[in-house]
């Protein structure tokens, strides 16, 4: 079966689905986007991720494409196209096309839309999740506007990159205070060995993840101790659990961090009951 | 007269000029660019802007999409199609098609290239010199790698847009030591009170920009005293002159700074010998 996108107001085979060469999410990354789980064919915490998506383009100042309602419409109907039950959803908005100039455009355009959707394995997700992942740790180098969910995504291109080619799945960077910020595409977390789940700020260096928030909700109802700070790469090297938060991933259990096993080096029974237990605690849309 | 792109191997009316929405230059900035000067239908410093491409091409990993030769008959041929006698061409060459997935595709893609050409009014920009721009100072907040030439330019274009609504043309980004980097889309020149040129090395936080080593070169042989070495804010107020340099301004004078007139508030003297000497250093093809 082909994938069909919807662009600027079209549903298009993905091998057509195409953008203009002067859209500013091409020359400057200067756009956003978000992804979304989707189960059984729902989007999850959707109005959490709308609501991120509004505050991007709104730092961004960028006008959003459509009225909420008919954004919830067209991301429902790439689903359906593309007879998603489980996978993600993914959708970006950029300032337009217009002629090239750093500037914003002086005459208004209309943001650009685009979203697609594929399924994802359930049972290879499981089964990752099983063995659970490793991670490197890297220097922070990103720009200090991560709170901006833009396409600006080159050092986590890097990251990730670097990741792959030492054998793990994930980069956690590490900011100049030698502390976790977040991972290349993920949310980072440790459970110490007296059980508190531990995690930075969403106000200091890190994207505020849909997941993340959604998890220190689960936390609070199933009175798992939980601590907002950072934390260093020792620390993790010697915590009882790590795993990394994505809305692609949930609660992905992390056993190796720079070569060093977690734990007993397998999945940690916080970890495991986080991620059983999260979508209790999430919405449907 | 419409405008004609090169978009992967096919020359493009600009209005039907696209690539695949799942080119990794739109998702995550995961490409490079340069842009050269035109004058009389000729590339100035052509060998440059190829050299640092290859440079930048490297430093991410990416192939060159074509061979060097190949790619200036194409660049030609854009600056032909489009009529461009005084002008810029612009070059972009990104990873590629690839779905989505933050780390390098798994099976290598072939690299996507886009050229542009335009024409820009030459009596517009002696008009802009002969009367000088306004600058304005902010806090530095790229990421490291600024030494790459990519597309990762969304710090870079809310700098210049803060610029145009401060009355400015340019923003000049300030490290965290209160020094002056670059400007948001080119390089930070001061002339000092004895006369002296004034420039960070291109080896601090900076681009290596073709315009600025062209210039260098020929105030050696201009005799032209020269100094490679940062300075701060208040050192370029006080200065006898300012300037920047860029491909598509070659040497623009300022004349004011966060608000401040530089010498009597108009062009100097040594900006303006080296804006008109410029060419006769540099190379044409």
């Amino acid at each position: 079966m082909s994938r069909i996108a919807y662009v600027n107001g079209q549903y298009r085979d993905m091998r057509d689905a195409s953008v203009n060469i002067e859209d500013r999410g091409y020359q400057f990354a200067d756009g956003v986007y978000e992804v979304c789980e989707v189960r059984n064919g729902q989007i999850v915490d959707y109005p959490k991720h709308m609501k991120r998506l509004q505050r991007s383009l709104s730092e961004l100042r960028i006008a959003m494409p459509m009225p909420l309602s008919a954004l919830q419409i067209v991301v429902h109907e790439v689903i359906r196209r593309n007879r998603v039950g489980y996978g993600i959803v993914y959708l970006q908005v950029t300032r337009g096309v217009a002629r090239r100039d750093h500037a914003f455009p002086i005459k208004p355009v209309k943001p650009a839309v685009v979203v697609t959707a594929r399924n994802l394995s359930f049972t290879k997700s499981q089964e990752t999740a099983a063995h659970g992942i490793g991670v490197i740790t890297v220097p922070e180098n990103r720009w200090p506007r991560v709170d901006i969910k833009s396409v600006s995504l080159l050092p986590n291109v890097l990251a990730k990159q670097q990741a792959r080619e030492n054998g793990a799945y994930e980069a956690w960077f590490v900011d100049a205070d030698g502390l976790v910020t977040e991972g290349s595409s993920s949310n980072a977390w440790i459970v110490t060995k007296d059980g508190r789940v531990v995690t930075r700020s969403a106000e200091q260096g890190i994207l505020a993840g849909i997941t993340r928030s959604v998890l220190t909700d689960a936390m609070a109802a199933l009175q798992i101790k939980f601590e907002e700070r950072p934390f260093t790469p020792q620390e993790a090297y010697e915590a009882a659990e790590a795993f990394v938060t994505a809305s692609s991933q949930i609660v992905m259990p992390v056993v190796r961090i720079d070569g060093r096993n977690i734990g007993d080096g397998t999945p940690g029974t916080v970890s495991k009951r986080l991620r059983e237990e999260f979508h209790r605690f999430s919405s449907f849309s």
